[in-house]
This record gives structure tokens, C-alpha cells and sequence, in this order.
């Protein structure tokens, strides 16, 4: 914590240097690695009538947890073990993962944020009890930032806005297209997926500082 | 190429908008996948004594080339098979592999310039003929653009200063600390390694745009 206490005074020193704004502009951020959602039916499909998820431990944002049960998934060119379930239940179906990922499983998921999986890339999802082949669900989530309708105030953004964010550091990057997503039940956190992580040395102590568009001469 | 002329011309557009310069400052892009430069004696411990490597496509710094031979890389956690060797002979052994590998080998490589690897992390190589523990060799490279004097003259950069590069597209991200390295010998290209390509949808078909620290506003 006190490395993030740190990055972020010298983030708000770094912003008024530069005279972009004097509010705080700091984004505590996350590393998602790949994971999967799942529908119920489908869970019921992979691990048997009737059957629920068992909480492994609570995620950052309110009410979604990691589960203690995995799965396999598999493309035509190799396959994937251990792959967390996150929970709760949702609508549909849909399997995050990196580029890197990618190019092992011969599968070319499209970058898209959560829940947009219409002509996603089709994904082989293996369980102890049975197997199913999804026909779309599997993409690279695009980079977001979860926050709640305060927090847009305070950064004068709005759903759906896209913002760059910087990180310094050994490896200094900054990451453009960044999706802005409000929503009272939301945490203020940027979720990255492994490759911008590694790309950029992000950690889960990693601070990143949001830059709006109009103000980027970038 | 026609791909590269177009992203070409916008990023000289994009430059003239910005006022940024006239210039040209467009880079070619190269990712370099996990590799190893291997000193004669280790080739030889690994290979057989008096082995030579053989070649299977130049690449484009001159002289250099990938042999058809591969060799396997372990640590604590975990080994990566068919790690390509790039040829000629160097006096020193060095490997060089993404943040994403570090992690499945269970390894803490530095981030480092190609050639600087006192103090590197420790690596074990093994070849048809022996393996070998290397104390030291095992490092992340850093993002680095080669060029020719005539190059640095045209970006006004020097050998080691340190420049940013832009990437636009669906992942739109900007590298820093990216290392200019001039030669006579080199051919201008900016190499990335796979972490790095992937968080920015990065290929050997993109152009990057070279930005000056003095002259970034971030």
C-alpha cells in the first residue's frame, strides 16, 4: 500500500507539472489472467445436473468471485488447462483470453469489451462431465476502467468514454482505447489482460493515471 | 506493403497535424519471439564438438540469421521447447524471453539491453548432444530501434538516448524507453518482443511513429 501511496503523489505531482488538471487522476490497477464466464446450463453441461459454483475468494468488484473450479479450453491448435471459472452465473457464456493465448490455442478471438460476443471466435470448453463446443464466446477483453458514477464526475468522464492510461516505471506504456465503465455496483479499478500487463510490468499495485483524448496532444 | 505505405502517410499526416515535425518518423516494426545467441563453446556442448549451426532464413540485420537449429530452456517451473537459435556465434550466451515466459519458466529476468547481461538471471539450456547451467545470460530485451548514422541524423536521435514510439490501430498503445542503437551495420527497424506485440496488435507489417521525449507533452 505504500507503494501505491507513492506512485500516486508523484502521479498527482507529475499531472500539475504538466498542468493537465489538479485532480487526482490516479487508477488503482488489475491483471486479469484468462478466465471464463459461464451461463448456468453450460455449467450444468461441464460439471453435472443441478450443480453450483464453490467460492474460491471475492474479486475487487462487488459480488463476483473466483472459483474454486476450472476447466479446459481447447482450439485447434492446442489447449489450455485451469482455466477459472468466475462467478456468478451469467446470461451468456464467455471466455477472456490474451493474445499470447491465442496463438497457442490457433483461435483469433476479436478484441471486445465484457458481454459483447456476437461473432466472437468460436471456443471448445472441457469439463469432468462433459464437453461443449460454443460457436462464439471467446474474445480479448478490451482494456476497461470500472467505476462508479461518482468517480465520472470526479474524472469528468462518461460511460462508454475511451481514455488513454500511463504507466511509469522500468517499462513505461500507455495504453489507448481504454473503455470507461460506470456503474453503482462498480470499483474504481482498471482491469488489464496478462499481455498488457507484461508489456507495460503491471502489477496489481500498479497505479496508472488517466489522460482524456482532448487533453492528450498525443 | 501497401498496408505499410498507407499507415505510412498517415502518420506523416498525423505528425504535420500536431506540428510536430516534417520529418518522416515513421518505424518500421519487427517482434522478436523467445531466442538465443549462443557462444561457440556452448554451441558445441550442447550440439556436439565442432558443430556448426546451419541456416534457415536470414534476417533482416544484416549477417544475422535463425538456424534451423533449436535448443530447450528450463527453470524451476517449467521449460519451453524449440527456442530458436540466431546465428552467427557470439562471444557471450544470451537468451532472450518475454515477461509471459519468465513466468512459466518460474524465472525473474531483467530488462536489458541485448549484450548487457552481468548480473542476468540464470537459465538451463539443453541441446541434443549435453545441457548446460548458466549462472547468468537470461534477460527480457528492451524495446530498442536499430538505424544507421544517416538514420539518427534523419531523427535526430543519438546512439542510446531513449525515444518513444506510437502505435495506432485497434490497440492503440505508445512504447517508452525504447532504445536507439545506431550501426552502420544496422538495418532501421524497431524490435518488440511478444508481449509487447500483442498489447498493441503489433506485427512485422506495423509502423510505428518516433516521438522525442523533449517534444511529448506526456
Amino acid at each position: 500500500m505504500e507503494q501505491q501511496a507513492i506512485q500516486s503523489i508523484v502521479n498527482e505531482v507529475v499531472s500539475r507539472l504538466k498542468g493537465i488538471s489538479v485532480k487526482t487522476l490516479s487508477i488503482p490497477m488489475a491483471v486479469s489472467a484468462r478466465h471464463c464466464h459461464l451461463s448456468k446450463s453450460d455449467l450444468e453441461a461441464l460439471f453435472g445436473e443441478g450443480y453450483e459454483l464453490t467460492k474460491k475468494a471475492d474479486l475487487s468488484q462487488p459480488g463476483q468471485f473466483a472459483a474454486n473450479e476450472t476447466i479446459t479450453i481447447a482450439g485447434p491448435r492446442g489447449s489450455l488447462e485451469k482455466v477459472r471459472i468466475l462467478g456468478p452465473a451469467r446470461n451468456m457464456t464467455q471466455v477472456e483470453v490474451s493474445q499470447t493465448d491465442s496463438v497457442k490455442l490457433g483461435l483469433k478471438p476479436p478484441l471486445r469489451e465484457s458481454g459483447d460476443i456476437k461473432g466472437s471466435a468460436p471456443i471448445t470448453l472441457v469439463g469432468p462431465k462433459g464437453s461443449l463446443y460454443k460457436k462464439e464466446g471467446l474474445i480479448i477483453a478490451q482494456a476497461h476502467i470500472h467505476m462508479t458514477p461518482e468517480d465520472a464526475d470526479h474524472f469528468t468522464v462518461e460511460n462508454g468514454e475511451y481514455v488513454k492510461v500511463e504507466v511509469d516505471g522500468e517499462r513505461p506504456i500507455i495504453l489507448g482505447k481504454v473503455l470507461i465503465r460506470v456503474s453503482p455496483r462498480y470499483k474504481l479499478e482498471m482491469h488489464v489482460d496478462t499481455d498488457e500487463a507484461n508489456a507495460g510490468f503491471i502489477t496489481g499495485k500498479t497505479i496508472g493515471r488517466l489522460i482524456k483524448y482532448e487533453e492528450a496532444s498525443l
